[in-house]
């Protein structure tokens, strides 16, 4: 699915604000002071947190978090979710119970009044406008995923950022081995069977590594499927994995990886993808029903929006694109005294390395936010002699590869395998926050050990009544004798029309649509069609196509006229396509 | 969304079906006999389980089982899932592991061939039609959900079936709650934070009883929301609560649940339900945002279909509808030596009362599978003297009502309270299959007594770019000064475009468009839509519109044109619509 979420309309400049609830207004006339954090990841949430610690039961100071989700998420056990050796709710944290003196505020911010102190931020189904005042304002607003300048990857892509993407891989991988263990076809039963991930940095190994344990430990639940069937394959632009680690560990991660069959293809990056394939700079073609993208970062477009102003200064990039905001040690934004910055959004200098700024991970977000909430009170409370400066170094460097195996770096000693792992799970289970998840994961953890794993397929089949594909040149996008269940529109690119013996029929370009006929006739597909260059179109369901062409009259006389035009047999004079099909309801 | 599902369009009379794959291909080359299930739930499962184990190493009979689902769900627990008590996974059981030596095919019935003894069904995106020929057929399709005599019903209301019900019941539930923390419109709030379920059957009673529960524990997490200003509803067609089971312990499941702040309305029935209300047949309307309908069973279409050709005999309902196969104790369909029925779609009589048929409750399923899988082999056999009849008789009824507290009927004695919720939770958690499972919801049991309930929003937002919404007279579809993000196409019935002083400005009805201005200008919305109807819209975002109308030239036309004639001012001479809304690109 890759039109955009229906709520990332930009919001009208004329919409009209609306107030908060009077339990809120009544809170916010007592405050003098009003701290906005926008981002609920760790760095976000702990400022927040830090900070109502430290006001205790002060009612001058108002603390408002703003977040598009009401839970954050423990990224480092993510490959675990998607590989079902940890339950999905087990790695969330509910915001509200980590802050539960600030005013929590579940919104999308849609963009900051600099000059009025307001950010404006669509609650709801984006239907409902609100301004949330503030005297200091935290970013703490992450990084988003940004497949742009590669073709397809957005469209047909696994990303591995949040909660919802472990488990719609984790289901999407059941959904191909059902399939594969009851598919004919040599190549689509490979394809199937065949797991690309792109990025050889913690992401991508730990995802691979996971995937793989997985894969193996449930394969005996399919009888048609053998274990030399499967294929996975890991893509890296580099010729080590894990950059952010030292060299040896990246090669041991690689071999042992590769002992377990994992095919590592380095200095090669993702060309493009297509609902097929995946394509290489190298130009290798990778056929897969499996693509899972761990590259392509890119700043939050309200980060970006906040530099272009010119208020801000932007920071050194440290390898995570640019779009940061440069801070000083007292995580304040270079030359404001009433905006902060902390975490993946913040290009903070890497305490006693000041040409370095400090890496996008959890361990550096969550002590950044501690300081920043102790300057801002400092700040507030007028006290600079109370001012801190961040002097966190790291602990050290961790990562898992799935089958009781890591690769591990800490405070300059350098473990593999088995100890790495061990050490792995102690110290991320102590890191969790909260007792009861700590708990939880401990549980699963333990059942994993004895127990199957879950092979449960739980998510509905993902066909959204319209959608974006992409195609590249000699893909085909509709096989003769398939059932034909969706019409396309192109919107860039050419397609061709053949005969099964390869005769072409016609070349339609942008605009131009076909599988019209199959929808109308609930026939098989009669002819193929192949991609020509590569190409965008609009898929749109049965259903989708018969409501709207029902309802529509200018679509109606469109889809008749082109009827029959390409099949007069079929359309007798005088008969619309809406009788044809009928309706939605029927 | 009440778009029909992609994979639910017909499949072509003349589509060609695949064969399987090889490994498959030769074990079925050894069969004599070809039993098929359809159907995954307890009925389905258990019959293939049972006989598979009574074939032990025998190659000559080939057993498949057809599913929609790879797993199959403890229904009785659905309403904790929803509550949070109980983790999503852990009520679910993969019928793979259930039955690991029966060929399982994740597939969906689309038709059956009874002249040649085939069933086709469709796999994966519904693009491959498969056939899969039998000798024994077994009928375990149980029932679906059927909310057509109840306008708004099947748009507007949440399920309590399967899994991804309770799922998104759970999401749901804590979206209201979230948005009703930083509600200012009283009227607003009150709606979000009424929580409405029409039916006092055990799916009614439970979900209310466990969505009381939940409401409780968790509103401590909301700053701005107070415990009277929650809402919960149960709606109920009958005088008394849970006809299922003896009068007396529904009037005390009513008294129980009443003490504890739900209103039960008695002797109503859902007459229409739209995106802001239930209507009752009685007259009155019930504003809220949560939706829940245990009512509406219907034949699954399959059991229709075969029941039509005068093949089978109907059998009595039982107050189950109509569209169940009549069957003998030996769960042989009436007049038909190779056809079975098991489960809700089966009128089985009820041994030692001819009159009366099985109840639809997993106890009775799983020994109707028992049995027919003992009948089927004798008759594979040809050894009729050890044919069995179905002599079960039930073990009692119980209904949990959350807070600890339940009503059990148990052989004759009834329990209410406390002890019948602990009868309730030892007897259920010896009838959850798998050991493993049982481990697990023993687990989230005992967190759940010590600690808070996890309240993360798990769901993005359900905001499909094309759905059907349905209004009652009166009802506000657009509201002046709201950001408009959505297009609307009239199904059917009648809209009244108004200034906010009521002034009517137009009527409006089928096939015309709405909400187009606000879509083009990015303006808030400049008039209010009230329907003067009922009436059923098409619903399309800003981002599908954009898709649509930049693509298909007559879409452009006509917009461009309306537009023109709606809004001279707005559309320069020679602008196309096109020009002022980009496409989903931009």
């Amino acid at each position: 699915m890759s039109l955009p979420d229906p709520s990332d309309a930009p919001v009208p400049a004329t919409a009209i604000a609306r107030p908060g609830p009077p339990a809120l207004m009544a809170r916010l006339r007592k405050a003098k002071h009003r701290v906005v954090v926008l981002g609920g990841g760790f760095a976000g949430v702990y400022t927040a947190r830090h900070l109502s610690e430290l006001l205790g039961s002060r009612t001058d100071v108002h603390v408002e978090l703003l977040s598009e989700e009401n839970y954050f998420v423990f990224q480092p056990l993510l490959p675990e979710v998607a590989a079902g050796g940890v339950s999905p709710t087990h790695v969330v944290n509910p915001v509200r119970e980590m802050v539960p003196r600030v005013q929590f505020r579940w919104s999308k911010v849609q963009r900051i009044d600099i000059a009025a102190k307001v950010v404006y931020a669509t609650q709801g189904e984006g239907k409902e406008l609100v301004a949330v005042p503030y005297d200091h304002l935290v970013f703490a607003l992450g990084k988003v995923s940004n497949f742009s300048s590669m073709p397809g990857v957005q469209e047909h892509a696994l990303a591995m950022k949040d909660l919802s993407d472990a488990f719609k891989l984790r289901n999407h991988v059941y959904r191909c081995l059902e399939l594969a263990d009851v598919e004919d076809a040599p190549a689509e039963k490979a394809a199937l069977l065949t797991f690309v991930v792109a990025g050889g940095g913690f992401s991508g190994v730990e995802t691979i590594g996971e995937l793989s344990e997985m894969l193996h430990k449930v394969k005996k639940n399919f009888k048609n499927i053998e274990a030399r069937e499967l294929r996975l394959v890991l893509v890296h632009s580099r010729d080590t994995l894990l950059p952010e680690m030292p060299a040896a560990l990246g090669k041991a991660a690689m071999e042992i990886l590769q002992q377990r069959g994992v095919e590592i293809i380095v200095n090669a990056r993702t060309k493009a993808a297509s609902r097929y394939a995946v394509y290489l700079s190298t130009g290798a073609r990778l056929e897969t029903r499996t693509f899972i993208c761990t590259v392509g970062n890119a700043p939050n477009p309200i980060c970006k929006d906040a530099l272009a102003t010119g208020a801000f200064v932007e920071g050194k990039s440290g390898g995570r694109g640019i779009g940061v905001f440069q801070t000083d040690l007292h995580l304040q934004c270079t030359g404001q005294t009433h905006y902060w910055a902390v975490g993946d959004c913040a290009g903070v200098p890497m305490p006693g390395k000041p040409d370095e700024i400090c890496p996008a991970t959890a361990q550096f977000a969550i002590r950044q936010g501690k300081v920043a909430a102790e300057n801002i009170l400092a700040a507030i409370d007028n006290r600079p002699e109370r001012r801190r400066e961040f002097s966190f170094k790291g602990l050290g460097t961790l990562a898992s590869l799935g089958n009781r195996s890591a690769v591990a770096d800490m405070m300059g000693v350098q473990l593999k395998g088995f100890v790495a792992w061990f050490a792995w799970r102690t110290i991320y289970l102590s890191k969790l926050p909260g007792m009861i998840r700590r708990l939880r994961v401990t549980v699963d953890w333990t059942l994993d050990l004895f127990f199957p794993r879950d092979i449960t397929q739980l998510q509905p089949d993902e066909s959204p009544q319209l959608r974006v594909e992409h195609y590249e040149p000699g893909e085909v996008i509709i096989a003769r004798d398939e059932i034909g269940r969706e019409l396309f529109v192109i919107q860039q690119g050419e397609v061709e029309v053949k005969e099964p013996d390869g005769t072409l029929v016609a070349t339609l370009k942008d605009g131009e649509v076909f599988g019209e006929k199959a929808l109308l006739t609930d026939a098989p597909r009669t002819a193929h069609v192949v991609a020509k260059t590569p190409v965008d179109v609009l898929v749109m369901t049965r259903a989708g196509f018969k409501a709207l062409v029902g309802q529509l009259q200018p679509l109606d006389d469109y889809f008749t006229g082109l009827m029959k035009q390409r099949y007069p047999q079929l359309v007798p004079d005088d008969t619309r396509v809406t009788a044809l099909v009928g309706t939605a309801k029927s």
